[in-house]
């Protein structure tokens, strides 16, 4: 008898058919007795057949229609989700973001949530009745519709399982769960019951697909266990919670790694106070996010080296940029490399235990892989590599630390 | 500076294109320093289009989620026509029926208008913005969607103009207005200035398909001077009014036919008080609808000869319950015939000139055209002919009448 919400995604209602079979599975929940509350996407494809209609109409689309716009996606999808389980004699009612008052601010296309009303809801379920709520959308306190942006039905479903106290908030992909690394890369990859918010949080910043890090970080601020499955198949995914004393413990719980970086160097930079701001001032202002950033004094101990790393796509941007300031400022060189990737340890066990990074260093080494960049937090150690060293880094990486087993093995 | 409410419909929005020729005339209005409420429908075929994904779920649809999913249609519309406007540097604004509060009962699929909150569109219309509203649907006092049912978009358009008080609404169209009767019939067939709302009705009703009966009939009620124009030529289409003195009196305005007629004729029914219910009744159970009904005493003075019309889809169902009927009645022989088709003359000017409906079927009679049934209205009159004489006897009538002339030439 517990409540949940569930959350299918583009995919995984992507047809009539797909959308039949996904009215099966919340049925199967409801026979069990559980309350169901479930949010869906708009079906795949329909997003961007909206975006090409108002490309054709304008190359600038005004923010708030371009909601108007997206946000029939959803609708189109609760309608018909609500329809198949009523063909199963499953009572059901379907929800725009406006009817179910979910109040946002007024960013239009990536609004933030501020509250829900969950009277209809509550009173819906109490009925017996599943209650289907289109993502992604929400409405400002004037009543105009707005949007969270990419990835808002995963937060609308935090949110949801947030405000009516959930027990649990299944997030159905196409994936069937969290993984210690990239499959395509290292077929011995396993998927991990359990993982922590933390953990889950910067494998997701660190370029992990499964989750938008928008909703990780909303469910572990209002502590709602979070579970990715699989839509296709049966299985018990990967459980997201805050760290449990009886779990297991791993050392490390993933490799995660990104492929879209690249790197740039000021060399011989005269070390005054304020080179760093003044370096990366006009490129924040170029609205470019830069992500590791290393200083180091040079040899000649009057200048520093300096050395950051962007996306790939901001790469000749922030090059333009660089090179200006590094002239006003009299550094000796620029350099640029935009065939690096970063491949990163994540694991809580980390904070208890010493040695990860070295063990890490030395398993490239003996590989031969020359580390160019390093950085680490408290549950992370990244390195950034040659591309070219990717597959063999991760496959190298997952083997050291016995990740194909689970722990305790 | 008028205040006019616009109505397109869907082959008007049919594609991006055609969206942004909308918001030209639009903009054009705007310029010329007119306060503009624009109403629109889905664009064409997008409303079969989510007909067939529901179809591929379930055959049938919960009508509350069947208004969820059609009223995206018009969102759509809405959202492009703004951007479209926006390009041309209109200022506007987008309303669904619920954002703008147009309150119908809870009949889903066909819904009925309130009242309409004006607020909105005032502060809009004030601020100089171009309101635009989805057409066909609604909310009703819980906040669930409705929509209007066929036509609806012509009814909100209307109600629309009726709650602003608007100069005029303008329904544009793929016609440019009403003509006396149908071009393809009768190419000497010729567009009218002017016609009154009972004129319009009485044409709608026997088959005209300019403009939805119920729109015109709101309009009648509210006194909102209608105007059909088309959408993709210029011109001053047909303002429907009430009657004006000033105008030049025509004896009929129009004719209009019907081919979906079939006739049914019960002979030798026992004259007894309550025989046209009897024979009615279980027409009326089985939800056909009759348009004429003839009685007259047979030659034998002891019985009655009965006949009426349905339409010709419901021609061999009637057949069926009028057989079953009269043989318990106790009547000599049932006879039907499918292949007929009703002629109609409107015109308020019959109120004061006798002898429309003799000159009517003089000349007919010439043509040879036999009438088999014949029914008046204070500004009607009608006559059910063989199928075969449809097009001989609409273009003898409107030759007789001078309908390819303006009125007092």
């Amino acid at each position: 008898m517990a409540l949940i919400v569930q959350k299918y995604g583009g995919t995984s209602v992507g047809s009539p058919e797909r959308i039949a079979a996904v009215a099966e599975k919340v049925f199967a929940h409801r026979e069990k007795g559980d309350s169901v509350v479930v949010v869906v996407s708009a079906m795949s494809g329909e997003t961007n057949r909206l975006l090409d209609l108002a490309a054709a109409i304008t190359d600038i689309p005004v923010p708030r229609e371009l909601d108007v716009l997206l946000s029939t996606g959803e609708q189109v999808t609760i309608a018909l989700l609500t329809m198949a389980l009523d063909k199963l004699g499953c009572a059901a009612r379907s929800y725009t973001g406006g009817q179910v008052h979910i109040r946002t601010d007024s960013v239009h296309n990536k609004a933030r949530i501020r509250e829900i009303d969950d009277q209809h809801m509550k009173a819906d379920l109490a009925a017996g009745r599943v209650v289907v709520v289109a993502g992604f959308q929400g409405v400002d306190e004037d009543g105009n519709i707005t949007t969270l942006g990419r990835g808002g039905s995963d937060t609308t479903a935090v949110a949801l399982a947030a405000a009516l106290k959930a027990d649990e908030c299944q997030i159905y992909t196409d994936v069937d769960g969290v993984y210690t690394t990239d499959p395509r890369v290292e077929p011995k990859a396993r998927r991990l019951d359990r993982v922590t918010f933390e953990e889950m949080l910067e494998m997701a910043s660190l370029g992990s697909k499964v989750l938008q890090i928008r909703s990780v970080s909303f469910a572990g601020r209002y502590n709602v266990p979070l579970r990715v499955l699989s839509s296709f198949e049966e299985g018990e995914g990967t459980l997201i919670t805050y760290e449990d004393e009886t779990m297991e413990q791993a050392l490390i719980s993933g490799i995660a790694f990104n492929r879209d970086e690249a790197k740039l160097t000021v060399l011989g930079v005269p070390d005054t106070p304020g080179v760093a701001h003044q370096l990366l001032g006009p490129i924040a202002a170029a609205n470019i996010e830069v992500d590791m950033i290393i200083q180091n004094v040079a040899p000649d101990g009057a200048t520093t080296d300096f050395t950051f790393t962007v996306h790939r796509n901001d790469y000749s941007k922030a090059l333009d940029i660089l090179n200006k300031t590094a002239t006003v400022l009299g550094a000796r060189e620029v350099l640029g490399d935009n065939s690096i990737v970063k491949i990163s340890l994540v694991g809580v066990g980390m904070r208890s235990h010493a040695g990860i990074a070295s063990t890490m260093f030395e398993t490239l080494a003996k590989e031969g892989v020359n580390i160019r960049m390093i950085s680490t937090s408290e549950i992370k150690v990244s390195v950034v590599v040659d591309e070219k060293y990717l597959e063999l880094g991760v496959r190298a990486l997952h083997e050291a630390f016995k990740l194909d087993q689970p722990p305790g093995h």
